[in-house]
């Protein structure tokens, strides 16, 4: 997050007046990417910048807040799950910018198409993360701790969750002993789909046929392997419950 | 399925002899594309034709097969569950020619870029399919009927489960009143790094960090929810579990 983040700033010329990083080698590569002195003690940190942004693991987030001393200075979290209100003990004007997308060091992002969901203590703090985040990102939301949570829980169900489907998967062709990319069409077509039409309208699959049949021999498929199995046995009941229900609240009305 | 195909044929202007269809509707449609004549009753079709595909739901093809008069002609289905010999009670001559895509009327699919399997009874029939496969499909794979169901299975993880996936973080989404695009950069970065990083490699979120505290916010998040709570705490066992076996496995060598 630090690295996309120090990057896009770097790009477009803002001015990073320092980097503080906990460990040497991480500091080091954001200090080449950002042309910034490189602090390893926070009370190197000068008081005067715009803006601090605290782009470290939610876990990280209470212990260096406790330890800052920036007065009334605007400082920001970056995080999906942590409530802004931890930021207060350091400063009255706080907030996050939480960019929603899923990153990694080796593939880049495109900020400037990224969404991200912003939140503030006050309305001068909220006009001046506001108007950061929209030179920075795509289309900028603003969003409190508890719709953030709720967004959050949503991120880990289409991103982690969806992951993980890709993962059973790859699992199972191996099984087959057949390349996993012959998967890939049906991958990217179902995430481009849904792009354009509600998932509840694109449903396929034999859940949604009550084609029990061949519910039960992929269920026996799967015999040597009960996690799996009861995976796919809860997901395929999901399905069936939830488009039965669907029909019959369509029937009532 | 009969569309697409229909339509792949038209293009490349093979000749297409004859359509039969059950429902009058969608044989309109594809004669319309293919040119073809309509034919309403089996008894009617040709017996001199090279190649008959069955591109019927999985339920009919049986039915369809115990009246079908083709003497010893080359017939094939179109269906990832339905093993090949259910087609022997018609000809001796058969096949399976399984494209791996996820089909819908509204969106056109470049069958030159699908993978597709395929399956045949004899040597004769197998070469006969190959063909004509490579020419309107992408890469071409043998596999057998027991390897279809297991690719098969692994299509319903990839595809459809992913896609209620998508479909319970829409909800999550209108719960927290956000709309529904904020979450398409995660689905489309998820669905692309898939295919170029393993998804064991690309894990992310709470559970792989075992960060109890954010998964048992989400879990009450979704009290008022049992059913999706359940896959909620069944995947994220599931990714704890996984992950955790995989570094003892990875210590232990």
């Amino acid at each position: 997050m630090a690295h996309h983040l120090g990057q896009a700033l770097a790009e477009k010329a803002w001015c990073i007046h320092q980097v503080y990083s906990r460990s040497p080698e991480p500091g080091r590569s954001l200090t080449r990417i950002t042309r910034a002195p490189l602090v390893s003690r926070l009370e190197e940190l000068d008081v005067d910048a715009d803006l601090y942004i605290l782009a470290v693991s939610d876990d990280a987030i209470a212990d260096i807040v406790s330890s800052l001393n920036i007065a009334k200075k605007l400082l920001v979290h970056t995080s999906g799950t942590v409530p802004m209100d931890v930021l207060k003990k350091a400063t009255e004007n706080c907030g996050v910018i939480w960019p929603l997308q899923s990153f990694s060091h080796k593939r880049g992002v495109d900020l400037g198409k990224t969404p991200v969901c912003i939140e503030a203590s006050n309305d001068t703090s909220m006009n001046a993360i506001a108007d950061f985040s929209g030179k920075l990102f795509g289309e900028v939301y603003p969003a409190s701790s508890h719709q953030r949570s709720l967004i959050h829980l949503a991120a880990v169900v289409a991103g982690n969750f969806t992951n993980l489907m890709y993962l059973i998967s790859e699992e199972i062709l191996k099984k087959a002993e057949m390349p996993v990319d012959i998967l890939y069409p049906i991958i990217r077509e179902t995430a481009l789909r849904v792009t354009e039409q509600p998932p509840g309208d694109t449903q396929t699959g034999p859940a949604i046929r009550k084609d029990l049949k061949t519910i039960e021999r992929h269920l026996e498929l799967l015999n040597d392997e009960p996690e799996k199995k009861e995976i796919y046995g809860l997901l395929s009941r999901f399905i069936m419950n939830y488009f039965e229900d669907k029909k019959q609240n369509l029937n009532k009305s």
